[in-house]
């Protein structure tokens, strides 16, 4: 194996035992220490990777970024739908997703500037309004900027209710249901009834998704 | 003081303590030692109360239930806008609901039912738009059921996502963002212009408050 997939690889095992030490105890009290444990990497490995604390968990935070993986679509609106669709369910299938949604939304996090992954869904999220805003596929009122902060949060909450719940069993579900109370309110009556909104697409698409 | 109020009033400086503790630490990491410190009271006034730390964190979760302030009004989805907004006023004022929501939206908090507050928040929301409905101010297809749980996540993650970004600065333009994106997708046309979403209405709400 080359030095650099070494490399690779000895960072993702790192983040791997951050993100069960994170599940576990949460930020403020998971420790280097019981990282290193579980990681069994050398000190000076993990050090290398991450110097802090601060920088396993945003290393963590970034494993939630929006996936790369959603096929284009004609219509942007179901480009979003896709997005959540697989999004969902890589949060019941990723242990690095979850960890890093959790960490997001870990409230007591004190010090951790989480603002990053709702930042990076809102701008993914906004640049899909504004090109689905281009094609005459919203109505005329509508504001991408507050559509895309509106969404990232609505389904940030979704989430949440659904772990506590369900712990994701009904993911798939409420994000539909989501999409069912938004897409009226913001799509042109014609582009609504062409958009697929099925649990067989998110079966679908999930079947794209190469993490594990 | 009667031994009635005193028994009340040393509750709530436990549960504020506790808030303050699990607010600080998270619930896994908070300790009862803690609280009691905090608190300055007895040993036997703690236990009395909240025999363990899941009674506590209960109690805290307790304090985070549908304001009963709100007053009647005909159009019952307006009564729901008024209570959103009023709790979005309670959690920029209220140490105790702020505690209340970040312990119900805390994924690490292995062992404590955190679902109670959503539950409730359901049901008082199931409520109103089962009354709206009765009324005719729903769109036809509306089930009030999967929209009651749909309401209650949005606003989760909304909450939350306002508290990572601006400190709960902005959240009641995040709510009444809210609104507008739901509301036009199951009200019937002639309530949705008879609602009052302005920040000015709010404003008159958190007046009626009590709670500090």
């Amino acid at each position: 194996m080359a030095k650099q997939d070494r490399a690779i690889r000895t960072r993702q095992t790192i983040l791997m035992a951050a993100a069960q030490a994170f599940e576990k105890y949460g930020y403020q009290a998971a420790t280097i220490t019981e990282i290193l444990k579980s990681a069994d990497v050398t000190k000076g490995a993990l050090y290398f990777h991450f110097p802090s604390k601060e920088d396993l968990a945003l290393g963590v935070l970034d494993a939630q970024a929006p996936p790369q993986t959603v096929p284009d679509q004609a219509l942007k609106l179901q480009e979003l739908i896709d997005l959540g669709m697989l999004f969902s369910h890589r949060l019941q299938t990723s242990l690095l997703t979850r960890a890093g949604v959790r960490l997001s939304m870990d409230q007591q996090a004190h010090g951790l500037d989480r603002s990053g992954p709702f930042l990076r869904w809102q701008e993914a999220t906004h640049h899909l309004l504004t090109r689905a805003k281009h094609n005459g596929e919203l109505l005329p009122h509508v504001n991408p900027t507050e559509t895309a902060d509106l969404y990232v949060a609505a389904f940030a909450g979704t989430q949440a209710v659904s772990q506590t719940l369900t712990d994701y069993r009904d993911l798939q579900r409420r994000h539909i249901t989501l999409q069912q109370h938004i897409l009226p309110s913001i799509a042109a009556p014609s582009v609504l009834t062409a958009l697929d909104l099925t649990p067989e697409r998110a079966e679908r698409l999930s079947l794209l998704d190469p993490v594990g």
